[in-house]
C-alpha cells in the first residue's frame, strides 16, 4: 500500500509493518535532544518519574545554546543542573557553551541520519527532517518520559507535500521560498501535517538550504519538515556519521498525501512583517528603517548565509544608527568563516560578531531590542516581544536581505 | 615649591598657580566619560538640573560597553536613552555597541592626553593616569553637574609613589606587580591618595602594561593611578590624538609625597583570592580547580594579553570541565587579534570569543558563574557575587596564568 515518508519511518520505529495517518503509534526514539533552557525541566520531571538511569545515554544529545555564556545566575544554575545530569547519566554527546546552536550541531556532528525518529525539547527540531528523518519538537515533560523509556507516542500525521519548481532568481534563497510558502498557506496552513519539500528547486538546493525549509515547517504548524534523502543527503551524512541510515521516500499516490504546487521562478526577496511569520510581503513593497540586524540562528546562521552576507558587506559600512550582530550557528561554521576572512569583513563593516549561540532570536539575551526599535532578523519568529520589548518590531528575511539592509539602514532588496 | 603631578595638574585645571594636598579646587574638566550603565542616571540628573545644553559636547565621550549587545529590555532601554541624549546634545564621541570597553577605547581613540583632568562615571577611570592625566571615577549625579558646568570640585590628594625596581621574571607581568602591591598595602592602603607608579620597572613597561597598574589603583583606594609621561607615552599619544598635551612630573621632595619602594626581582605570578582584591598569594601556593576562565576587561583585555595567552594556548586544548571566554577589549584589538591569528588559536583550543564588551567582569551578563563555581579572571575585582552567584568564587590573575590554568583546569604557574 502506498505510504508517505512519515508513515514509513513511524512504522519502522514502532515495529509495525504498516501505519497510516491518524494511527497512534509508540515509536522508539533514535535521538533525544534537550538544551540548557528546556533541559532543567526535563531533568526535574525525569527525577520525579523515579527511573534511575536514562534508557540509552548514547541516544541523548545535550547542547548548550540558548543562554550561553550564562547571562544570569539563573542561566548559570540551569547549566550546572544539566552538567550534573550529563555526568550522572554518562551522556557523552554533551556540548557545553562553546559548540553552537542545537539544530545546527546535531546534523553537523553526525547525530542525524535518514530514517530516524528524532525528538527535541525545542520547537525547531523539525529542522532535521531536511536529512530525511522524522524529527519534531516535544515538551520538556514528554522528554522526561523519553529519557526514561526511549519511546514516545505519536499520531501519524498526514502530509502536505510542497512540490517546488522553478529556478531561483539572483538574491533569492531558500528563506524567501519558505517565507513565501508560509505567507501563502498561513501560520495554521499545515497544522499537525508533515511538511515535505520536494521538486526540482529543492533537489538543486544544498543540504544547508534544505534545512532552512525544514526549520520553518513549524511556522505553518507542521509536525515536521521533510526532504527526501538523495545523493547530497548521503554525502553530507557519510562525511559526519557512522550511524546506519535508511532511506524512505513518499509514494506519490499515498492516500494521506496532499500535494501543493509552488512555482518560485518569479519569486522576489521576501520579508515576514510584524508580528506574525505568515505576514509575508515582497521586500520591494516594504519601506522600513531598522535599528538592528541579526544574522544568525538555526534558520540562517550557516556558512552559506555568512558568505552571502559577506559578499554584500565587503568593503561597505553599516549605516549610522543601525547596528548589526553576526552569530555563526556553530563552532565549525565560525572556524570556516574565520579562515575565509568573513569574520573580518563583518567587523570591518562595523558588525559585532559573537560566539555561536541562539543570540537575540528568542529574546533571551545578547542583542535585545527596546520599545520602538525595529529588528531585521534572519531567524524564524517575529512574534510580539520575541526579541525583547513587546513594543519593538521584528522582520524576518534572508541573510542577503539582512546584509544589504544593514548597509542602507532600511529594509531593501539586495542589488 | 615642590609639587606632585596631581598638584600640578589640578593647579593647571583650576587656574591656580599653586595648589597643595588637602586644598579644595574647582577644576575644569577636559574629558567626561559615561557609559551605558551609569549614563542614564547622569542624563536623568542632568535633566533635573534643567540646563538645556551640555557645557561642551566635544569633551564628552560616551561608549557602550557594560551591557552590549543589550542583554535585556532594560539594557535596550538604557541604550535608547543614551542614544537620544547623544543626538540631542550633538555628542560626536559616541561609541555604540561595537566599539569596546570604555577604559581601553578612550586612550586608544585619542581622547586621553597627558596633563588633562578626566572624569568618568566608572570606578576604573583611574586607568587613564597611565598616560599622565589626572583621571578618576565619579558618581552619575556628579557627572550631571560636569555635563552642565564643565567643572567639578576635588580635594587635592596626597600621593603614594610606588618606586618599582627589578627585572620581571618570565611569565611575570604588570598584573602580578599590581596584585602584589595591593596585597602588600591592602584594599585601603592608598585611600584617597594619588597612586604613582615609577621606577625602572615601570619605565621598561609598555603603555598597555602601565594601564594595568593604573587601572587597579582604585583597588587600594587610590583616587587616581599615575605614570609620569615619557617618550613611550608621547609616541602612543601622538599616534592617536591631535589634542595639545602638557607633561607634568612629580618633584621628589614634594611635601605631600610618600615613597614606597617595591622590588619585583623575585616576584612570582600572583593571584588575588576570594573575596577581596588584596587577598593576594603567589600562584604556587594556590591549589584550586576552576570552572571558568575569563580573559578580557579593561585590566587585561589588550593585545599584549591576548598574545601572551595565545602563545600558551597554541595547539593546546582547554581542560574538560573548564570553559574559557575571551573578550578583546576593543574593536582595534579584536581586529589585530584576528589578523595575527590569535582568535583562531583561542577557538581551536576550545575557548569562545565574544565581541568587545565588559563581559562577566561586573556580573552583568555574558559568562556569569553559578553557586559553587570558580572563575579565574584577568579583570580587576573578585568581590562576593561580582561575576554572578554570591556562592561562587572569583580569582584574579594575569593573562598568562589564566591561559595556563585553562589548559590544566586549575590555577597553575605558566611554564
Amino acid at each position: 500500500m502506498s505510504k508517505t515518508m512519515s508513515e514509513k519511518i513511524l512504522a519502522r520505529a514502532s515495529g509495525k509493518k504498516n501505519v497510516e495517518a491518524g494511527d497512534i503509534v509508540i515509536a522508539n526514539i533514535d535521538v533525544a535532544m534537550t538544551h540548557d533552557l528546556t533541559g532543567p525541566l526535563s531533568v526535574q520531571s525525569f527525577n520525579e518519574i523515579g527511573t534511575e538511569k536514562v534508557w540509552d545515554p548514547s541516544k541523548i544529545v545535550i547542547p548548550f545554546d540558548h543562554q550561553v555564556p550564562a547571562d544570569s545566575i539563573d542561566s548559570a544554575t540551569n547549566h550546572i543542573i544539566m552538567r550534573k545530569f550529563v555526568e550522572e547519566q554518562n551522556i557523552e554527546n554533551f556540548y557545553d557553551v562553546n559548540a553552537g546552536v542545537c539544530h545546527q550541531i546535531l546534523p553537523e556532528l553526525g547525530h542525524v541520519v535518514p530514517g530516524e525518529v528524532i525528538v527535541g525539547a525545542d520547537s525547531h527540531t523539525c529542522t532535521h527532517g531536511a536529512l530525511g528523518a522524522f524529527s519534531t519538537g516535544i515538551g520538556s515533560t514528554d522528554m522526561a518520559m523519553v529519557f526514561s523509556e526511549g519511546k514516545l507516542w505519536f499520531k501519524v500525521p498526514e502530509t502536505n507535500r510542497f512540490e517546488i519548481s522553478g529556478q531561483l532568481n539572483d538574491n533569492v534563497y531558500a528563506k524567501d521560498v519558505i517565507l513565501n510558502i508560509i505567507g501563502q498557506v498561513g501560520a495554521d496552513g499545515s497544522t499537525y501535517k508533515a511538511c515535505e519539500f520536494a521538486g526540482e528547486t529543492v533537489s538543486n538546493m544544498s543540504v544547508s538550504d534544505r534545512m532552512v525549509l525544514s526549520n520553518m515547517a513549524i511556522e505553518m504548524g507542521g509536525k515536521t519538515g521533510l526532504v527526501e534523502p538523495d545523493e547530497k543527503t548521503i554525502e553530507y551524512v557519510k562525511a559526519r556519521s557512522n550511524k546506519p541510515y535508511k532511506l524512505f521516500k513518499t509514494d506519490l499516490d499515498a492516500p494521506s498525501l496532499n500535494i501543493i504546487d509552488i512555482d518560485v521562478s518569479d519569486l522576489e526577496p521576501q520579508v515576514a512583517c510584524p508580528h506574525n511569520v505568515d505576514n509575508v510581503k515582497p521586500v520591494s513593497e516594504v519601506d522600513v528603517e531598522i535599528d538592528q540586524v541579526f544574522l544568525g540562528s538555526c534558520t540562517n546562521g550557516r556558512l552559506s548565509d555568512l558568505r552571502d552576507a559577506a559578499r554584500i558587506l565587503k568593503g561597505k559600512t553599516i549605516a549610522k544608527g543601525t547596528r548589526m550582530l553576526v552569530i555563526p550557528a556553530s563552532k565549525e561554521i565560525y572556524m570556516k568563516a574565520l579562515d575565509e576572512g568573513l569574520i573580518k569583513i563583518f567587523v570591518e563593516a562595523g558588525a559585532l560578531v559573537s560566539a555561536p549561540c541562539c543570540g537575540p532570536c528568542l529574546g533571551g539575551h545578547t542583542g535585545l531590542i527596546g520599545a520602538g526599535e525595529v529588528s531585521l532578523s534572519t531567524s524564524n519568529r517575529n512574534f510580539k516581544g520575541r526579541q525583547g520589548s513587546p513594543e519593538g518590531e521584528v522582520y524576518l528575511s534572508s541573510a542577503a536581505v539582512a546584509a544589504a539592509s544593514a548597509i542602507e539602514g532600511k529594509i531593501v532588496v539586495p542589488q
